[in-house]
């Protein structure tokens, strides 16, 4: 890292309303969000200098492989710039903004366009599944795929063994996740369910219920990154980390080792922490979040939830947005999802969800699994107001 | 534009050899270029801080969506840092060099490596070609796919019309580029042909024939950039453009825009060019990249090719590697393909195909078609003994 690495500001933010969308084309979700983003900055397409477009499963899904954003992009106006189509798997959206605040800060650009969309509603579900089983080494795993609900699955069962969650914990967040959704217009589930209905739900992979694993989502989300604050005083980058799995043993897994590092670029704590969007694929992965961002000592994730600390309302809420099994996932838009509700809780625009006086927020985002890691970690830290 | 921008060097590159290879996987091609191009920087895995992989059909053509880049540089040793996997059609491997550069110009990271890898031998033509035609836009098409060969077809038709070309022309130029493959030990096809052999063979889209198209090839190809030249004196990137398309009548066409604006980045002009490798997906359209280098005035690409100019031993080489129609054209290795020629050619290491003497060389990738434009252009101008 150079001594002094330039600002980077978050100006525009923008969403298409996570869900199920069957009469809506990649491109059209593309342009809403976009669309939306721009008006947010106060800005026209030509005002856009170069762009990010991050996709996981168009090639496969809606058969649009090669040029993604340049097709997706031209009904917005977004046109004769460089159009950087980038591909992550789950963390494609971080992995666009990250591109997007790099082209900033290096000055060469002045405004540059983050933006991710997937359509997953292709009328064949075994067929999503399918395309979501390439966030994987498909060689490697020789057709089985990323099972990535039993990895959870069996990560949970040992902390379920251990005593330190209760199946009760399991059900609290994702009760906790599904009402912040209801409260989330842009979320694709809003339904309030008690802790019974959570737990009597169909088993996906024991102890996973149906409602704690992230469904199938179409949707889109944008951002604007510049390299100076609006009057209003910006949403500043505090810090912009990317890596992909450590793997056999060096170092510690890719999900700490970004956490560590975006503390480390904006030198704050965890207890500097207002709000937080986590990567939580399954409800009570943002359990295991809560430690490895250090809200909570190791072990104790349960009790920090019980508390209430969570919660909006809270010390420290998580997932306001609803996060990934409430809002929706539709895989290459969710990390910038996570950003437009860091701007939105931020600048005290959240409406129901809002969390009270917050001034700085993260977002962890992750995707695929290789080789017993998680394939791809990232952070951003954002500071409202500055 | 920044007033002054950060200098990078090329100081490794390394290439699979293009062909049909049904027995290597994307992973294992991608393993030889790019351990192929740290030997030759002198540097191991471990140095490398950023990665850009580049491949546009691995998802539709072997599986492996997502997650590309871990995937298949998890072999080589490459894992634990920000890998951004980028896709552009047929620029993908200039995309992925313009990413290194600018990661190195920053000051952020010191090794960069891009690289190019694509497997188009999947024992089915018609799936291969299917998945060729995304590199248009697949719902404007409908499904008619991307027909670029019918469109170089109807620009050449003109050009034969108008008598600024014949078709002994069309054939010199593509018996100049098997010759130049038949000399490149990395090339797909190195058949020695005459003018006879090339009119006579199948017509493909008249007057195309089919050794002037390119065909379907395996391979990888990789470079790796840094901020400081080598002791022996670096190959410098003197010019590093990205666009796409301006549709709509709005300026001048992306692969005409992105040469110019390279001169002028690099501050030289077409005299100042020792040698070029340009983006012949149809062998005559080497004619066209004359003019629109400025090598020849407009309407004398066919008098400049006669003159004897462009070949190994005249005033301005164009494609000593035998370009994509020789070389052989996997989509998303070519454009770092084209860069590793250069490279070999400005350090004297190009063997029978040297081009004696070079200092300046330039690359001109370009990638699918949009709203009746290409999509996308990428130019870059390299500078040896800098």
């Amino acid at each position: 890292m150079p001594t002094e690495v330039a600002d980077a500001y978050i100006r525009g933010a923008g969403m298409h309303r996570f869900g199920r969308w069957p009469d809506k084309p990649l491109r059209e979700m593309s342009t809403e969000a976009v669309l939306a983003s721009l008006a947010d900055a106060g800005i026209s397409p030509s005002d856009v200098d170069v762009a990010y477009f991050a996709n996981s499963l168009g090639g496969l899904l809606v058969g649009q492989e090669a040029l993604r954003g340049e097709v997706c992009l031209h009904d917005a106006g977004i046109f004769g710039i460089p159009i950087i189509n980038v591909e992550n798997a789950c963390a494609g959206g971080a992995t666009a903004l990250w591109g997007a605040i790099r082209a900033v800060r290096s000055g060469e650009f002045r405004v540059a366009l983050a933006i991710g969309a997937e359509k997953m509603f292709v009328g064949d579900t075994q067929r999503t599944l399918a395309a979501l089983q390439t966030a994987a080494d498909v060689e490697a795993t020789q057709g089985q795929g990323l099972q990535f609900v039993a990895l959870y699955a069996m990560r949970l069962e040992e902390r379920l063994a251990s005593g330190s969650f209760t199946t009760q914990h399991l059900a609290h967040v994702t009760r906790k996740g599904k009402a912040n959704g209801a409260a989330n217009p842009y979320a694709q589930f809003g339904t309030i369910m008690t802790d019974e209905e959570i737990l009597g739900a169909r088993v996906i992979a024991g102890p996973l219920t149906l409602p704690m694993v992230a469904g199938i989502s179409d949707g889109a989300a944008a951002v604007i990154v510049m390299g100076e604050p609006d009057e209003a005083g910006g949403i500043k980058v505090r810090a912009s980390v990317l890596s992909s799995g450590t793997v056999d043993g060096l170092g510690e897994p890719v999900v700490r080792q970004t956490i560590h590092r975006a503390y480390e670029e904006a030198s704050i704590g965890p207890s500097d922490i207002d709000v937080a969007e986590v990567h939580d694929a399954v409800s009570p992965a943002e359990l295991f979040r809560y430690e490895e961002l250090g809200l909570c000592p190791a072990g104790e994730a349960g009790t920090l939830l019980e508390s209430g600390a969570t919660s909006v309302g809270g010390r420290i809420p998580v997932n306001p947005s609803g996060g990934l099994t409430a809002r929706g996932h539709p895989v290459g838009a969710t990390g910038l999802a996570q950003i437009v509700e860091l701007v939105w809780q931020l600048r005290g625009q959240a409406g129901q969800r809002q969390v009270a006086g917050c001034r700085i927020g993260i977002a962890q985002n992750s995707g695929g699994w290789i080789d017993g890691d998680t394939a791809v970690g990232s952070v951003h830290i954002l500071e409202g107001g500055a």
